[in-house]
């Protein structure tokens, strides 16, 4: 049996459900693996936290750095989640001091996973971070080993539980956005500072790690067409469902013409599809490969039980011994790849107007919307006669991105038009 | 760049679709595991078969026993399928002359899967199986490493394409059990003695290898609760179908107070819970863990691509140098597992009587459901004037195995029931 040592950093809800799990599995994983592990190493940044373990202070680090080049310690697992500063250090240092790593944050793989990467080769140690992508979906190793070798051509995924909570509670429920992300934050499904959740900044981290796994390039650093949910709703949920659809937040990559687009947007989808019954905080993955055809994975998406199974997957991996290039091929043949121009990504579209309710409006924003070349399949106009006011709903067909941003940015300065158009795309 | 030999043994469908696949993807291979592979032996029936690939004759070897000792192989795959001969001493003899084993063999793991496994461990070789189960869902992969350490309660799973294709074509088509069947077997869904797969005798060694994975136990020989799909009518699928219920045969294995209860048989499931809506050839495995929580995973059941995939993972997992106990933990340590009373399950069961349609009749079946303790729910009889017959369908509140068994043998003698009462569990 073969002593490993690990080092946690950070205490929080995930770490401190990793901590007793790791405790707890001892034994299994001494069978799985024949090793014999310890926590060797802890930091946190209050030793005197109220926590249901007890922290030993014989372990204990006030500077999670003194972890990274303990001797005793050969798994350094980075929980503190920053996109640079003491994460990055830890990260790098521990790979530099041949610690294997693990992380669950996605922000710095996002971020500076290829430089780690590079760094972790150099070193033969392995950087893990099953946990930053799909919760406790194991999708990253899945790409690595179950699917290893088919072709991937495109994935899409619901990949942020927090803003998919707030959309199918608005569904479910008919509150309005704000009263939805009050009930989530109390739940603790939504963070006190939710922006990068509901602006998709969360999920195109994700989307950028799947691309770099899936299609063997370098993570991309280009601008991305990235729309959040803050802007829906309920008006929305309602229509969509009229029209027998469910409004979903998106991440999607995929190659096209030897191109890499990447997107994050809220979409529209027949209610019965599969994507569109994904509720709540649950996650789902879809893949499209060959040979292996349609592969779906669907399982929680966040939370310390999801997030302390994927760390523990990195776990084992490493102590079977199994070492492997963090992106699946070596860093040096990982290729920069240039972007799919978005511009020429057409869909159909759900537009929805707040105009005032007087006569011709309804004409001004059709004949703007033919001088952009985007013909209508469908309209809905709702009054609302108390404040003078309307809502006209426009379903198109298919429209050019650059069509439709311009053409939505030249309706902005119309005065009919009481509030900034709300887009969203149809799947 | 290590240089590994691989040995094919069968070159059907299946191996012909994977003969390809390395050959196309060795490049990528070669990026993947820092290994240069070839193929160096291959074997099959008959070597002027018309194939889109030509076979070398200079690596071929009409007796494929000779494959497992040859020195240039070191990956033995066996693709003939057998549950015993021949099958079974390719796969003993390779492990024994310490090259690594690939199947795809269902059979042959669910009945020697044990005995094999003592054998690879012993001369520290690897024996792969993912493409026994479910195609290409990389499900055991996930079990042993994406979900490692996870305790996995309970394990629902749709994992035979053809009784799948079966049902959800009769649903779609409106056309009889034997009509689908034939069209089936047109489309390469069915094969042309498709016994095992409609009795449910595949879908039971799947459960058979997913339990001993997921719950570390020897590979169970004891009886279990198997139903197929055989009985199922055209009447059932639109009976369900009023009740708002699909018709999906299920394997199901669970731990019921440290017993192992495996089981399979049709089930009626609500029409909008997600396992009735895998349609056509899919397969689909729900788990229930802890951490993790419910994961789902689905995709293409069967299939030279999708099993190709499976293998190709397999492969690649051995090319990484990952030397692991097939079951996840070593021979010695899996214990046996007593099995759960399958007579004190306890269902809701859709019963369906085929009678004559005299007086009486209804009164003698309800009656002797009493005696055996099982209460209707609901019931509805479907007269046949023409032919002097009546169709009664009961659903029942739950009833013990033990008395829906007895009562149903009880009835056969009843000469007013004219041919064996179909019987299907709800969900």
């Amino acid at each position: 049996m073969k002593k490993i040592g690990i080092g946690i950093v950070g205490l929080g809800n995930i770490g401190s459900r990793l901590y007793k799990e790791i405790i707890s599995k001892k034994k299994d994983i001494g069978l799985k693996t024949s090793t014999n592990i310890t926590i060797a190493a802890i930091s946190a940044r209050n030793i005197n936290k109220k926590r249901s373990f007890k922290v030993r202070r014989n372990i204990f680090f006030k500077n999670p750095l003194d972890i990274t080049k303990n001797p005793k310690v050969n798994i350094v697992i980075e929980l503190i989640g920053l996109s640079d500063g003491i994460s990055k250090k830890i990260v790098e240092r521990a790979l530099k001091n041949k610690k294997h790593v693990i992380t669950a944050n996605k922000a710095l793989i996002s971020k500076h996973g290829d430089y780690l990467a590079s760094i972790a080769e150099k070193n033969k140690v392995n950087l893990e971070f099953e946990a930053a992508v799909g919760g406790g979906i194991p999708v990253l190793r899945t790409i690595k080993d179950g699917l290893a070798t088919n072709k991937i051509n495109k994935i899409v995924g619901i990949l942020n539980g927090t803003s998919n909570y707030i959309l199918s509670e608005m569904q479910k429920t008919k509150n309005s956005f704000k009263n939805v992300l009050n009930k989530a934050q109390q739940l603790g499904f939504a963070e006190t500072k939710p922006k990068f959740d509901l602006d998709g900044t969360d999920v195109l981290a994700k989307i950028r790690i799947l691309s770099s796994l899936s299609f063997n390039n370098k993570i991309s650093k280009n601008n991305c067409l990235m729309n959040g949910i803050e802007n829906i709703e309920l008006k929305d949920i309602d229509m969509a469902e009229k029209l027998d659809l469910r409004i979903k937040l998106l991440g999607i990559t995929e190659i096209i013409n030897n191109k890499l687009f990447e997107r994050v947007h809220p979409c529209l989808i027949k209610k019965d599809n599969y994507i569109a019954n994904i509720d709540g905080v649950m996650n789902a993955v879809i893949l499209e490969a060959n040979p292996v055809g349609e592969s779906v994975l669907q399982g929680e998406g966040a939370g310390p039980g999801p997030t302390s199974s994927a760390l523990m997957s990195d776990l084992l991996s490493i102590l079977r011994g199994n070492i492997k290039y963090p992106f699946g091929i070596p860093f040096s043949k990982r290729k920069k790849v240039s972007s799919y121009d978005q511009n020429q990504y057409s869909n159909s579209l759900y537009l929805r107007f707040e105009v005032k309710d007087k006569p011709g409006v309804l004409s001004q924003i059709t004949k703007q919307l033919a001088n952009y070349n985007i013909s209508i399949d469908r309209l809905i106009q709702i009054p609302d006669h108390k404040r003078k006011r309307a809502s006209i709903v426009i379903i198109t067909h298919k429209a050019k991105e650059i069509n439709s941003s311009k053409c939505l940015k030249s309706l902005k300065s119309n005065k009919n038009v009481l509030k900034s158009p709300t887009l969203i795309r149809l799947l």
